[in-house]
């Protein structure tokens, strides 16, 4: 994400004065691609940037954050489940969070991707909104509690669908099918998601209540006992739910 | 499923000569699309077709099949979940399975469609591969187990990521946020899979073993006590699989 990031403000003008790691390695990297300063050491950083992007896992922005004490410029974390008040350290903050999935093969489009925005003042919100409006032409104010909601629910759009598919690839491949067989319904299940919602899209033995096909999925599973519990569970859920049951 | 085949065989040369329906109008509805005959008779039903095809639930194909018992022609049932010898009272059988999801408002495009043959002779299944040949470029010889598993990873790959969908959709509507919010990652999450294994693309607190963002999570699930049990076993489901631990 911070290569993304990075890359997309000095595309669009703002200057990266230094891009800090606390792998030097990865620092450098990146410095190097951008034209710019890179470094491991926390003293090598400018004390007057305008900006200080926390692009670092969530469990050590406060600490990498309360390292830079002191520092001016506005501190920004980037992640979607961290409260605002964790950088209250410093006398201006924010959040940036971009609600996208990275990866390092590949940059996703930062321009339709929707950045949520919140600042420890009206000033500094006003100033993250313009640094996001850069790169994005999706740029929402959002507060703590409703930027968590939208986290969870990428976790189920992303992580979560993802492991679906991890699982229906697991079992094609363990019985020497390939994986690839699936690829058409799963373009097919995406591109109904644009015209629909999820309620109105779903089919299956589960949304048909067919407890014949689901006795026979179950009983594939037996050699899978987490997915064998998995997939009664979200059937069950899925009968469990009304607005589901359409075919 | 029944009106994209018919209409798909009948563009590739096939005669359809008639549309039976357990419901007359809806085989009046298709027919009269098609210009050729529809019924809700049996007795009606021409007794020398050269194909039959049971696009009917799966809990009702052997009663089906078993009212046009002595009809000749060549028997075929779609459903990834039956064994092929539902259709054994009949002299000629066989299944002829589209792996793809369908819906009343959109056609997917079928010559891009897996389909998975078997017939109940060598002859037979060589004349059902021909007929699916026809409509699709991607064809498969596959027997009984072999298309259950396949059936089973297209739950996992439509159903079951449909529901995360649908279940993101709802988090983001009870909170007053627009669904819309999540079509981005959707898109990116669904671009990755074309790239690479799902097991390989995937992201997210369970993969990091982030307990603070999970915690986070579960305590704004509280209101969805089944969500909340989803999300824990989901979670330890990827964090429990070595191969999905790459970030």
């Amino acid at each position: 994400m911070a290569t993304h990031l990075a890359l997309n403000f000095q595309k669009s003008g703002y200057e990266v004065t230094c891009i800090y790691s606390r792998s030097e390695n990865s620092a450098e990297r990146l410095a190097d691609r951008m034209g710019t300063m890179g470094t491991g050491s926390i003293k090598e950083v400018p004390r007057e940037a305008g900006y200080y992007l926390l692009c670092v896992p969530d469990t050590v922005v406060p600490e990498v954050s309360r390292q830079f004490a002191g520092y001016r410029g506005i501190w920004l974390h980037c992640a979607g489940a961290l409260p605002l008040d964790v950088l209250s350290d410093h006398e201006r903050y924010g959040v940036l969070y971009p609600l996208q999935t990275f990866s390092r093969d590949h940059a996703p489009s930062l321009s339709e991707t929707p950045f949520l925005v919140e600042g420890c003042s009206g000033e500094v919100t006003g100033m993250i909104r313009q640094l996001a409006g850069s790169v994005s032409a999706s740029v929402y104010l959002m507060d703590t509690p409703s930027r968590l909601a939208v986290h969870l629910a990428g976790v189920f759009a992303n992580n979560f669908t993802n492991h679906m598919v991890h699982i229906a690839q697991q079992i094609l491949e363990d019985q020497g099918i390939d994986r690839q067989l699936i690829t058409p319904i799963l373009n097919e299940t995406f591109q109904k998601l644009s015209r629909m919602k999820a309620a109105e899209a779903q089919t299956g033995p589960a949304t048909r209540n067919d407890r014949q096909t689901m006795d026979r999925h179950l009983e594939m599973l037996k050699v899978y006992p987490e997915w064998e519990k998995l997939y009664t569970f979200i059937s069950r859920d899925i009968r469990g739910n009304p607005r589901e049951k359409k075919e």
